[in-house]
């Protein structure tokens, strides 16, 4: 599958990743000690206590997550999966240990640069889901895309 | 120092990180196999060749860092750095290979709830800065802040 640039991207398209990736305990507990070191991501027994009534995921491994299920999804922008930022990124839900995540991508928006005449954007929905369907995370993004070479 | 409760926060107060975290290049490629496999996250000698010019870390990769100097700030808020979501988050300019990131922080708003009386939200802006003084994430969220208990 070839990559897409930003003529091939409409409104409305859908794209998903391929598969699902599970956030298993283990890999929760350590990037919580690297980066999110709070009692709710680095212990079971002291989460009961928290806000979260048990062990949740960073809401950062979840991006960090749902930005690997993107970039293998179908979407493939062509220079690659670039964000220049984000209009909105809710955590609806938490992630426990153990969940499937996977990702749905709807194109909101596709406009060419006006300044740089190779480059555009487009704006994606991101809905990263677990495996009852729920979503645990929803962004609104801006991603840079190549133009086709001419 | 003991923890802020949604009363001792208001607009305009400013937090920081108590100093500063590295971002080497061989945690930029070791996130990046995990979370972001591109080759400007992946490869100094194949980043060259794209949109960012050499070797640059992850966005997710420097909101975790970014997350870590927050939680280790000045901030505290009671019941922990809970993040609802994201108003806006933009990078706008690229983490290097060696480069030292810190965190200022503004609160802007400070609302308690309507329908949980034991908490509120407050809303921050989160300057992440290099070296240099460049920002190279800004993000505006939306945290859930416990209420002092009566």
């Amino acid at each position: 599958m070839s990559v897409r640039y930003l003529e091939d991207l409409a409104p409305g398209q859908l794209y998903k990743s391929p598969g699902s990736i599970r956030v298993d305990a283990e890999r929760i507990l350590s990037f919580a000690a690297e980066f999110d070191p709070q009692p709710f991501h680095l212990d079971e027994e002291a989460a009961r206590a928290t806000f979260f009534r048990g062990l949740v995921a960073s809401g950062w491994h979840t991006a960090a997550v749902s930005m690997r299920l993107i970039v293998d999804s179908e979407l493939r922008p062509a220079g690659g999966v670039i964000g220049a930022g984000f209009d909105d990124m809710q955590w609806p839900g938490p992630v426990r240990p153990g969940d499937e995540l996977r990702v749905e991508i709807e194109v909101l928006e596709v406009r060419p640069s006006k300044s740089r005449p190779e480059q555009g954007m487009i704006k994606i929905r991101a809905s990263t889901l677990n495996q009852k369907g729920k979503p645990v995370q929803v962004s609104i993004g801006n991603l840079v895309v190549l133009r086709r070479p001419t």
